[in-house]
């Protein structure tokens, strides 16, 4: 037996504050109809997917809220949800939400190919900060645009036309704290979706990491938290030259053995594609990462316990 | 300013079970001394360093507890502290820990450049199983033979000699758990040891992984755990051919990064080296991983409060 999926990670180019959202909802399109066209029954697509990443820039009002989505789908949106449902895709995005009692969140959702929401997370893990850096050209305040997620992280159980998988999602920065991928692991997580949008170097010209360091890292960590968590995981980036700022590329999707099993070659719009078969979960799942056989829960109280570090005093104990 | 450590990982090649315990510790003391030589003062020693990995075999009274220390150090390995001592090296070594109470635990230690030990810890994520598999040649009987640790994840701060280093112990298995990495991070963990003996393949001959593969899950774990909990990490194997029964190498110094500085070449006794400067954690503690900023334990729970996984129930939420 195997439970196969085939899945598209759907990276996306660089998308300027002045792009039209037609046309970005059009690339966009244009990506599920070649995943479709492949065989893939699941498009992952990127965190915050319709807009170019706005926490860099200071903004206010009217001017802010228009990055926000107020339902999903709405009239600007539908036309994804309809193309899908057509094409009997269902796909991961990322948005900015926007609650009707006005609360902002860093969001992402699954669709079924039939449709339904199958799913919402909301990010937990916000980097940046709520004040922005004077004098700074580029920001990054998505804790100030972004109440921090309170939807916990919760695993779906699809339904046939996915093999039944337990999916989790995740959105960038998430995918840095393995807490976030061991909570979903703890409900038997099968496939994790996470789309990013990840610095290639300091927009700032402050002292910084080169674009291959912070592309091994974002790699790195989804390969180790899929092989700990013996899960697939499907990672995908918005890329490349965006309002002047990097953006890294590397989308790929990764085996319960944290291999590459296909990646991204450019910093553009670009399609890549694995069968993922669920089975192969089973191996690390009731074997090395028997959670019920192997975990200690009782020696892992500092990981609730407390926020930041707590250092040891000197001296021989 | 910079805090240095020049630091050696001590692969050491198999133990047959009929070697004699003074030949492995004039092994041990041959690769202290090299690593004197280069300019080390930590040298990094494998698991259960002075015997043959003997929970591959079932074994009972006098003739397994021949393999446990009954005190640290004793007559029989008192040469290895007193060569430390001399040559002013400090040492991590993994050993197995009889106790005046008769309990018995995978022990490692820190001793200090003046002979002092730092810290014990003993491991907490044993491998294996407690009943003999039937009719299998090898066994991997940990869980009969040690009782699970009972120190937690203690870290230690060092003193001068070392750069007040705060350093951390795992044992083999304990560097595939994030849980066990994270709880010493909340501790300010700036170094972090971990000795081990993983199998090169399955040694009765069942369906297997290629040693490349298991050698790549050694490393990727090492790897971005050092990544995700800003810390340098020293991961040392016993390595070969070790009474019929393969183990793996690829030994590694990690930095903070999770980019491998140096590592083994050889299945052998083989000594590898590098400068680790301690302030070079401080980048990804004080930004990326500031855990006082970016970590939300109150979403955590299920990691403490669950030991196996629980799953979702199907259809639409």
């Amino acid at each position: 037996m195997s439970r196969m999926i085939r899945v598209a990670a759907a990276q996306m180019g660089p998308t300027q504050k002045d792009d039209r959202r037609a046309d970005t909802l059009a690339r966009m399109i244009a990506l599920l109809e070649e995943a479709a066209r492949l065989g893939a029954t699941l498009v992952v697509f990127p965190e915050l997917a319709f807009t170019t990443f706005f926490p860099r820039w200071l903004l206010e009002g009217e001017t802010l809220l228009a990055h926000y989505e107020r339902a999903m789908p709405d009239t600007r949106t539908r036309p994804l949800f309809d193309r899908a449902r057509a094409l009997g895709v269902g796909f991961y995005v990322g948005y900015a939400e926007l609650t009707a009692a006005g609360e902002r969140f860093n969001t992402s959702i699954i669709v079924t190919p039939a449709g339904e929401i199958l799913g919402k997370y909301r990010k937990i893990h916000l980097p940046g900060s709520v004040e922005p850096r004077a004098g700074a050209r580029f920001q990054q305040l998505e804790k100030r645009y972004f109440a921090y997620g309170d939807l916990g992280f919760p695993a779906f159980r699809a339904g046939p036309e996915w093999s039944e998988a337990i999916m989790g999602m995740l959105i960038c920065n998430d995918r840095r704290w393995p807490e976030a991928w061991r909570s979903l692991a703890l409900q038997g997580m099968e496939l994790l979706c996470v789309g990013y949008n990840s610095a290639a170097y300091d927009p700032n010209g402050g002292e910084t990491e080169s674009a291959a360091l912070r592309t091994f890292h974002a790699q790195l960590v989804v390969q180790a938290n899929a092989y700990m968590n013996a899960c697939w995981a499907v990672a995908v980036a918005k890329a490349g030259e965006e309002d002047g700022s990097g953006l890294i590329g590397g989308s790929c999707i990764v085996d319960p053995n944290g291999v590459i099993v296909a990646q991204a070659q450019t910093l553009a719009d670009e399609v890549v594609m694995a069968d993922c078969d669920l089975d192969l979960c089973a191996q690390g799942k009731s074997k090395m990462f028997d959670f019920a056989a192997h975990r200690r829960p009782q020696w892992y109280g500092r990981i609730t316990a407390q926020t930041g570090a707590i250092l040891p005093e000197a001296g021989i104990s």
